[in-house]
């Protein structure tokens, strides 16, 4: 069933006459929409996209299965008009992304005339469907992951004390862009010595340190579809605390890798590297979470951490990346983009850890 | 009076005991902070700035004026107790930013035990301080759009019809990019003939087309603030229908930047242009607005536009960017970033026209 369908059986079930979708993610993947603003209005038997002046003639290259409504002014001259003649009861609209101002001028709109309207707020209909994917996800997904690895092979070859975490950084993202990636998913993370102490940390004008861990944070973009990884070097000849602290880290993320399977919440996942890391004693230096799943954002469904109950299936893209991060020392992250297939995780990636 | 100075009267101006900040920008704007995630909470007397795990050693570096707050688990644990001991009456929030499930969350949470508590919806608080620049801030911006004009002459001398729309614009982007710019504040916008007729078109794998309007639309951010930028090169020999479109296009602009002055609201602005383009006959081939504020943003108030009654005043900076579209032939879109000084418009670009 395509992917109009699978939302329509869930509208169908909740009892909604008609679902308004505000997340421009939710829009491109039901629709193939690529614009930047846009509004779905769905009953189980209507599909409308609005789509303002910019996009008239964009969306008609990119959109087949939807009615193209223009979306002009207020939400009173397009949105209510499309409602109204069929008297609904029940609209569903989405929680997770509405703004309260937004829900409050619908709210007037909708219950102005008749009552009996009821704004329901829902959470994950479309993101449910989004967190398994299609095969043609998981194929832009892999190329997406390949030029990753290749960028990773890259970087290994350009490292050298002589460039800044911004100067790596930049030639890694041309590296990405020149074959082929589209924008960055999200900035790349080159972070030496205490620098890669920070989880999110953000490439500086340093020199790249030879005596010091160095975390790469890094993905593509392939037709729309991202990638996430990360690789922890030493530029230098390893000292001991970077061979321990890596071994425990690439512990964890192969344990990880090789027990997590299909049925496991999120947090069931996750404690499977925490457990890991706590019993070597750096409990305290895993602050995130084990991972997230990933498509068209690097942040989606599932979560992998602590307060994730979400259950792990087949067909979900996540990543898998323990870390340990010591203040005033560095930080140590191994992090790869997987599938679950058949009960069990896949690693799309085959750069060296 | 800085920042947090001028967001506290407003504050106290509006009754508030507490405002909630949840936009990432807001924070940035009042606190320096960089990171993609935190909140704020102020009071008149204090200043709140929770971030998690990720954050904690970037934070010290970024922020001096706040008091800084471990965001862990749910609201439950962090918001609530920085709230809960003063006995706050009003406590207002981004209505404009967050999302219907945080306000529901917190509603939920906060009058849970003391139903005197009123949640207030506030909006603009902040993005109405933003709006006017500091000089620091026009520096920032000036900078971008110095390199903008640079990045606009460099595309003059590499035109060609061997390149697609797609290479153009990545030579354009890394020219950015190898001459200080952070990353692109919006998607590089290089369309070429009939996909310039598509205010936001996306580059695609077309080469540049000779005989054919080529429409450029750039940016450039510089700590953090964004210039935008655009302009319609004709790489072969102009025929008549694109002088005169041009011309039209380019009286619009400049008489906008003539006339435009403080004290206008953005729909008297607006008109300025939308006047000599509807006079020329092409009202209806001009479907956007004629301009927009920017700063940390690309978009941010002012809005100049036929529904904006926002007031143009001195030291905001925004766009001037009239266009005529013609589906099936192309566009033509002259856009500088200007700022307000003296009552009067001053284009900050001194790119060719």
């Amino acid at each position: 069933m395509n992917r109009l369908g699978k939302l329509k059986n869930k509208i169908l079930e909740s009892n909604i006459d008609f679902l308004i979708i505000s997340d421009i993610y939710n829009i491109r993947y039901l629709s193939g929409f690529t614009g930047s603003e846009g509004w779905m209005v769905i009953s189980p038997d209507t599909s409308y996209l609005a789509v303002d002046f910019r996009y008239k003639e964009q969306v008609k290259t990119e959109v087949s299965d939807c009615e193209i409504v223009d979306l002009t002014g207020d939400m009173n001259n397009w949105l209510i008009p499309l409602i109204n003649d069929s008297k609904p009861v029940n609209i569903g609209f989405e929680s997770d992304n509405l703004s309260f101002s937004i829900y409050n001028r619908l709210k007037s709109l909708l219950t102005k005339e008749d009552n009996k309207v009821k704004l329901l707020p829902t959470s994950r209909l479309v993101e449910d469907i989004r967190m398994f994917k299609e095969p043609v996800e998981i194929d832009n997904i892999i190329k997406a992951v390949d030029l990753t690895d290749r960028v990773l092979e890259y970087a290994e070859s350009i490292i050298s004390t002589s460039l800044t975490e911004k100067q790596l950084s930049w030639e890694l993202e041309k590296f990405l862009r020149d074959n082929g990636s589209e924008s960055m998913p999200f900035e790349i993370i080159v972070a030496s010595g205490i620098n890669s102490a920070l989880p999110h940390a953000r490439s500086t004008d340093n020199k790249i340190n030879l005596n010091a861990p160095l975390l790469i944070d890094i993905g593509a973009r392939i037709n729309g579809y991202c990638s996430d990884m990360s690789r922890t070097y030493y530029p230098g000849k390893a000292d001991e605390t970077f061979k321990k602290v890596y071994d425990i880290v690439l512990a964890a993320q192969m344990t990880a890798v090789n027990i997590i399977e299909s049925g496991m919440n999120g947090q069931e996942a996750d404690s499977v590297a925490r457990t890991v890391i706590a019993e070597s004693g750096y409990a305290e230096y895993f602050g995130h979470s084990l991972g997230h799943g990933l498509g068209l954002l690097v942040h989606e469904l599932p979560r992998l951490g602590q307060n994730s109950k979400d259950i792990l299936k087949d067909n979900m893209v996540f990543t898998v990346e323990p870390g340990i991060y010591i203040p005033g020392w560095g930080g140590i992250r191994i992090e790869d983009t997987v599938v679950m297939e058949n009960g069990k995780i896949r690693s799309l990636s085959t750069a060296n850890k």
